[in-house]
């Protein structure tokens, strides 16, 4: 493409921190390809909402559809109500732009340690459900704050939904050398969504027989995760079991320091967002601490979305060789310091 | 007691096994205390079902009732569809029986090889709520098999059910030296479910003001129990993240073989339920390869249960043993000489 209409949601906490860094690199990484990138900042978050009491309004919305792709960088402060942003800004964003394949890849690059004592080779993408699942929002109470309060939340789970995303995570395990895909639910136990789940990922097989099916209860998954992450190539899941998956996954790979994570518009109807998986880290806010690595590896995420792969390799190789050296560093860098290191070694 | 009038669901695949080894243990256990044990064995599982289409009768149901406690190995085998026996016989047993404490200690006994490289002390409980969230079954699928189903699992949460748990694990806390609660949840996305469990902490906490309270989201908890597991004390949690945690929580602490739970009636107005976390495992059924000791451990809360501390300590004291010697052992001992031995460090 010869531009890049990017919508940038730094948003809060570190977010801000670690976004500046991130688009130093992309504009680095863009350098020589033609293309030169055009960023409009959105103004969404706890900031704003402290200030007008605004989440995402259809403006912003409508203003956001307009661009190519969004780099958001972390929501939320202690002072907001939990839910408050969750569920009226991030995940209306993800939903609205039906941003159905939530891509979530874990890597442990060499020299980086995991807590893990013998963790083998770890390179698996978790395909997470973004659209459905227990995160629609269609739970309710009544009789709040009294003995007699019933709380409910809804799954909820369609064949429209389940086979868009296993289609595209059978081709993601098609495209890749070991070709496996792992279903990860709980249909045992939640046995209308789990066999919805399982008889899709049955059917969409026979379009991929070159792919290799297995099947894990999320419970199980999680002892696999930490006694054989290598075991994995591409999970599918559900929201909320690819939401604690990937935490669990990033964690084993590094910390969420450096998991990056694609909420993606295969169909490309509106524009796809790319975020680092950690929050806006309060605790160390405004300090330099943040470690700008997950969002770097989320442009990268994002130059492969918008066909510039070439570009997407080198920041990758950039932040393999950076996090190669890490060990040996005499101290710990600031956030900015690492962005102008990653991007010096994306300028090669 | 003068007798424990003891119900035995020793079950499928290495459930006989490990429950022959569990007896085995207890009557040791009991030795001297002027307890007499007398066990009634109940057929159930998939050879029940198998034979007669049978997971759990009103018959069996009523008397089951009439035990003090029932001791359970392991349910299902792979030619019975999933969930039908543990929909039908094993969460039948929990709800029926009012099991709303599903209590999952973990502990990393010395001796004990854990995957993670630096685990430090681990030795936490898990209150896993038991009769509500998305195990209720109050799910259901309309068009099933056509391009236009949907398929709902709903969690429902009671002010009733969450108070009496978080009850129940604030007394635990209270009674340990750290004195620490920590709720595990999801109440920025569940909100409504969330919010009822949060608020329950928070009032419940007025009654045991010595005990600290924290909160993680689901997600995040599974970071911590691979980086830190040695921050938590007690967990309090809902259904389904109780079934994930526990079974990452086993496999940091030297796997589910090791893992023991109690499904506890806290009211005793039905016996309560003693059963290994592990499964039925079919791959090593009938070959004396399965490892007694989550059984044996459940045992322990068994005695705890029917107040016999003391036989309860004297059956952990000889796991911890019998672990601890382990590592230096020739060879991997069958299922009945680690019970054989088990039995021979409680008799003394
Ligand atoms: C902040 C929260 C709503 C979000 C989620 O649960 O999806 C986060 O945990 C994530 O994984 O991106
Ligand atoms: C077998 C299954 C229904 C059960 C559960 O999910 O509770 C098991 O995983 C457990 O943890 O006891």
């Amino acid at each position: 493409p010869s531009s890049l209409n990017l919508a940038v949601v730094a948003g809060d906490g570190i977010g801000t921190e670690v976004v500046e860094q991130g688009l130093l690199v992309l504009d680095q990484a863009l350098h020589g390809t033609g293309t030169t990138v055009r960023t409009t900042d959105f103004d969404l978050g706890a900031r704003r909402w402290h200030a007008t009491g605004q989440t995402l309004t259809d403006e912003d919305l409508a203003a956001i559809r307009t661009h190519d792709a969004i780099l958001l960088g972390a929501i939320g402060d202690p002072g907001v109500p939990s839910g408050v942003l969750e569920r009226g800004l991030l995940l209306k964003l993800r939903f609205a732009l039906d941003h159905y394949v939530n891509l979530r890849p874990s890597r442990l690059f060499p020299g980086v340690r995991s807590p893990l004592a013998a963790p083998g080779d770890v390179d698996f993408v978790v395909v997470r459900e973004g659209t459905e699942g227990p995160y629609v929002g269609n739970g309710g109470a009544i009789r709040v704050g009294t003995p007699h309060e019933v709380a409910n939340e809804v799954s909820v789970n369609t064949a429209f939904g389940v086979e868009r995303v296993v289609r595209d995570a059978f081709a993601r395990a098609a495209a890749r050398p070991r070709k496996k895909l792992t279903l990860v639910h709980k249909h045992n136990v939640l046995v209308h969504a789990g066999h919805l789940w399982r008889r899709t990922v049955e059917a969409v097989n026979a379009e991929f027989p070159d792919v290799t099916v297995d099947y894990l209860h999320v419970d199980a998954a999680t002892i696999f995760l930490v006694t054989n992450p290598s075991r994995f190539d591409v999970i599918v899941t559900d929201n909320l079991f690819g939401d604690i998956l990937t935490d669990l996954a990033a964690a084993i790979t590094g910390g969420i320091g450096l998991a990056a994570s694609a909420n993606i518009n295969p169909d490309r109807t509106a524009p796809s967002m790319f975020e680092p998986v950690h929050g806006s880290a309060p605790d160390i806010a405004g300090q330099g601490k943040a470690d700008p690595t997950a969002t770097v590896l989320s442009v990268a995420m994002l130059l492969d979305h918008v066909g510039l792969p070439d570009s997407a390799r080198a920041v990758e190789a950039a932040v393999a060789a950076d996090l190669a050296e890490r060990g040996a560093a005499e101290r710990v860098r600031s956030t900015a310091e690492v962005g102008k290191d990653l991007a010096a070694r994306v300028a090669g």
